[in-house]
This record gives C-alpha cells, structure tokens and sequence, in this order.
C-alpha cells in the first residue's frame, strides 16, 4: 500500500518544530513522503534530509502551491483522501476499508482547515473526538493501518541502527558496534 | 489503571507547543494527569485548563523540581516507571506486561535525558527505533496500553461534545445542538 502525507498550513514562524514531528512520524511510521502546503521552510528540509542520511529510507518532502490541485490529481489516479480530523467517523468503524485500499493520501490541518477538505475526503477520520494533536492522530491512524508492522520497517543506507535494550543505548554504526 | 505522564525537561521558548501536545494527548488518551519537569510556564497549565472547561473531565498539571524524588515516591507507592524511549524495548514484545501493572507513570523526554532514567524506569519502551516524536510515541503508547478503549472514554462537565460525521462537524452545546 502507497501512503503519502500532506501537510496542510505550515507557517515558520508557529509550526516548525510540529512539522518536523510531523514529517518524522510520516517517515517513521511508513509514509513514503510527505507535501506540505504552506510558507517555504528549508530548515524543515534540511531536518529531515538529515534523518534519511543518518537513519536511512528514502523520505521525500515536496512544497506545493496548489493542495486543491494535488488533492484531484491523486485522486485521479485512483488514490483517496483521507482526512485526519476530530469531527469525523470512528478511526475504528473505516480503518478496515482503508486498509483495502491501494494508495492513501493523508491529510494533516493545521489551523483551520477549508470547508472543501471535507468534501474532497473520502474518509474524514477521527482519531478520538477530544482535541490532542495532530503528530499524535497521524501516529495513531498509521499504526492502525499497518497494524504494526510499521515499527519493523528496514530503512536502506542508514548509518546508525538501534538495537532494542532494557536499560540502555545499543548504537550500530555503519562500520561497526558501539554502545554508548 | 491509574496512568500519569511525567514530561521531562520542558523549555519555555522552544517547547511550548510540544508541551501542549503531550499534555493533550495524555488528557485524550487516558492519563489521568502531567508531572512537568522544566522551566515554569503558566501559558502552557492555562491552555490544558482552557481545554477541560471546554471539553470537560479533570486532567492536572503539576510542576515538580525533583524528577527523581517524585519517581521514588511513585515507585514506593507500588507505582511502576515506564521511560519510552527509541533505544528500549519493542513495544509490542512489553506490553502485555505492562498492560498488568495497577499504577504507571509514563516519562516523556524532550532534550537529552539523564543516565539515571534508564536505570529508575521498570521499562525501557520503544515505539519503533527511528527518530520520530514524543508526542507521537505516548499517543501510540497509550493507544496500545488501553487497546483503543480510550478513545470511547467520557469526559464529565463538557461544554462540547462532537458526533461522529461523514462530511461535516457535528457539535453538541451543553444546551442544545448545533452544527457548524
């Protein structure tokens, strides 16, 4: 299954460290990459272009102008929309359907998001209806989809892998073995 | 199951929303209260109070200057620590165990944490083994934790109370039914 993630509204100033969180959850959790609709930020970028180069895969992140115009054309191409919001359906009454699906763009709000999203969705998802985050919803709808499996991803090319500890930090580099 | 979060290291300029999202997703997702460990900010308690007046139940913040004294004290009342962090266990070979425990208490880090953490924590929790965020490492966590039962929790004396919807937003007033 493709997944993609678009980040609707990113402002420098405000959102900087949550886009990151963002994109890294993107990333970690199985996405293939990740649009962001908003003010350019080639600090967010180069955050995780860092990632690939230290932990691996191949994470993209692309600006783009128009998200009405994205949204159509995924869609055209037979992918769906899923949008992440506390006023939608049950994550746990559609995630089974959208597990059946070939490809799913992820929409991520920010502010407020424009009456249109609701429309252009094919599944407007709540991950619970209490206000939280959307780092966390983004977390959570991925677990679900990939049941799991998401946390056993390889990452090709990384040069730091971890090793699971009790109790401490087991570092692979590249080259070698090291505990720190 | 009684469940806290202790938020380790908080920071006033660059923490701020990040703060908010773990404190609002250990609200939405089940815990009970925040231990904060950092730099006072009364922002941030005016915020996570703003939200139980509006979406209701009893979700505390605390802030402490002694991580390691209020740990023992939790432990000695038969509370458990878990520490999750990229380097610990896999999740998914801990928590069936975890999910046993009467009282836990979840400590979320920010910036670099303190050697003694992993040797206080009765477990060291991954959440996958890449880099992601804090805040989506306790929502899935938790999500696990309580098997997606939490997201059903009520939450008492709310103003707000949203409807499952397809396409719209569905918003229940405390007096009457609206939808925006």
């Amino acid at each position: 299954m493709r997944v993609v993630v678009l980040r609707y509204g990113h402002r420098v100033d405000r959102d900087k460290r949550i886009s990151t969180h963002v994109g890294l959850v993107a990333r970690a959790f199985g996405a293939e990459g990740m649009y962001i609709y908003g003010e350019r930020d080639p600090s967010l970028v180069r955050s995780l272009a860092h990632v690939n180069r230290t932990w691996g895969g191949s994470f993209w992140v692309s600006w783009i102008d128009d998200y009405a115009a994205e949204i159509e054309n995924w869609k055209q191409g037979g992918g769906k929309l899923v949008h992440l919001t506390m006023y939608g359906q049950d994550i746990q009454s559609v995630i089974g359907q959208i597990r059946a699906e070939e490809s799913v763009m992820v929409f991520v709000g920010s502010s407020k998001v424009p009456r249109d999203v609701y429309r252009l969705a094919d599944y407007n998802v709540a991950v619970g209806h209490q206000p939280h985050s959307e780092v966390a919803a983004l977390a959570v709808f991925l677990d679900r989809l990939f049941e799991g499996q998401e946390l056993m991803k390889r990452f090709n090319g990384a040069l730091l892998t971890i090793l699971p500890s009790k109790d401490g930090k087991i570092v692979i580099k590249a080259q070698g073995k090291e505990s720190v």
